[in-house]
């Protein structure tokens, strides 16, 4: 009952992930954040290196693991034995498409329940793809992804 | 930690209120309903009425408590000894007036979090006050409230 | 079949009313503007008003009828023998309530079918409590309210 | 006057989609549900077989027809010599996309009307792509998709 | 031209609104800070006070006046001489109601233009009924309300 | 701080955004329209097509001029010693979208302001794509870009 899976795409995670991951070691015994692998997007860092940036932002959280699954996310929870999802709301458009998906995943799956933290207020601007946008043209994104990986991924993608 | 509040108004307890009070007692060890007695609105139901009917509706739950409280939602947690704030998100304007309330607890206090359930899509558009007017009005409201109180409830709005 | 209730407040009915009404009465064969008499909010205008004034609008329009009702708009629906209710869709926050309303009105006779037309946008700022603000402190409502009752919302309310 | 085109992508048609169309057909003497090609996007069924999974699943309603258009929507309308087109609401986001298509529609064409139907409550989260994805990893779309065509699209999409 | 209008009810000034203000008056020349005195709302504080409340937490800003209007807004921005509104922007219902705001002010009075600053994302959260709230149960509002105004604010409200 | 930049896609302008470009030149000093080099969408037309359908859109406008950058709107604004960025709003979308760009412009560089001007609602319906689209299948664009281009944006597309 106290396990549960926060599952994204983490491409790559920002600061406000990690403050809706630190937030959930809190409140759950066991924590697993699922790096999903979307085979339909050209995601800009592979699941490996998406995984790696996780672990070493994590590494403080006990509780804390990284995962990996493709296909539905039922079939990795129920492979997991965990029946929590944990999902970010930042906004309103998050708002209606973790709706949906919340639905479709009580549909798909009756005994898995979705619960919702909220995004604080001070990252509700913050988003994977910003930071992918600023760092591509130079941009400083201190504060913007956790601290121990900002050269990783300044490097790997003014490579580009 | 495994200990949670769900306060609201309850004016009357709802089935989508039930539905969010089941599924939280699956998560949480220990669950408070909390009626809260508003004193700038006036209710159809006493704080009484209200605690009534959710104790008749919440009888087969063993881990379930009812209460009440005025004053800051926060100042209650604390006597509670409690950190979670269960809320149910419904709709849209739901979500925005959360998002406040839920920032503005935060600020008050920093130790308690709020989380949220999304309401069954079957009761997406059922609301306390909706009860109310069909009630007072002779509808029916088989399936809108718990069937333990729909008798009380005909009677006591039906009179007015 | 073809027999459809625009029901509504209408304190006071608006051109963007109006441009409904117009458009539903080239849709549909017969169309009753039903006015709502609720009791719960003090209107600025009474019922037999309020009929008036559409009447007084709608006259050009040889398929549309003025009733008003009070309960609930279902037992209004059966005892007109339609099954059609007609809404106008201005804003998100309307989307939201209707969207509520259309469900409920649906779970209580599931008879009834819900249409939506959407305000045309030139009216989309337009509402029944900004003509009743601006006529209260001397602007003027000239293309606000039908042509045929301009005068007459002027004196009624500028009188108070 | 009676006369009515349900457009869409339908890529494949969904429970969703089917109960706008019977509710429809109660409502409108002629219905035409209109499959779009749409150039720019790459569907997963051609338009043969989009057109033939709705066919299989409208065949029990009488006044149902089944069509195709690509280019303009109110060119198609004029082309069938109908006037109102029909869209199903689901949520916010398509609310706001539907406002534009509908003004848009007007603009063009001033005699044609578009009214919405409310996406029953129970369908709020399905959607064609969620119906992809889950037939792609596996997962049972059982009253998720019109009964007829279940095994089809199994079969379509998961040799790919 | 550069002369702008923030008008508001201010029923107290927050540190959303004064950060509002300091934004506003790097940009413009001359603004004024305009109370709405409403007669169809009881608020908590009378106009006198409020307009005080102001003018000790912009004493700071030379070039920000502080006055009060009641009437419509246009009349008020003629006498003023003034053609530009300033809005803040909180968050989605704010939106909708300012646009209707706008465009009906648009309507009123073709010149005047009104313009948008979005709230600081570490006020969204607050509003003045919060604030009000929050005294009232004998909370903190330091940093909710500008500081030389909350010891009065805490004295006047929780009198009550 | 009377000096301006409305930055965009401009794929191509509309009437929408020649109307926000009117009305910017009225209360700002210097106003510059400037093109963004978006790498990673492929627009219909090429940043010196753009621009030069926006110059020949404002010549009337001796205060108005258009430039084109990529990189970071920031940089851009830093190089034109900028300080003010003009948004049009136009529907909930945008505003959500808007509001995460803002605050995170304010994040790059804590003197830019962004102030958001409403869109006419003749034009809410009205967007670049949707003139793409109407072009390429052949209906009027009358109203919906400036008059001065109406002539080469339909040559250029119905080439394709």
């Amino acid at each position: 009952m106290n396990k549960c899976v926060y599952p994204g795409s983490f491409d790559p995670v920002t600061t406000g992930h990690l403050d809706i991951i630190e937030r959930t070691a809190k409140l759950f015994d066991d924590v697993t954040v699922a790096v999903l692998n979307n085979y339909t997007k050209s995601p800009a860092f592979s699941v490996a290196e998406r995984t790696a940036f996780i672990k070493k932002s994590v590494a403080h959280l006990k509780n804390v693991r990284v995962g990996s699954f493709d296909g539905l996310l039922v079939d990795y929870m129920k492979q997991q034995d965990a029946k929590i999802i944990i999902r970010g709301l930042r906004a309103l458009s998050d708002f209606e498409h973790e709706f949906q998906l919340a639905a479709m995943n009580t549909k798909l799956c009756s005994e898995v329940e979705t619960i919702f933290m909220m995004t604080n207020t001070k990252y509700s601007f913050l988003s994977s793809s910003m930071v992918r946008e600023i760092v591509q043209f130079g941009g400083s994104v201190e504060g913007l992804v956790p601290a121990p990986i900002i050269d990783e991924i300044r490097n790997r993608l003014t490579k580009q």
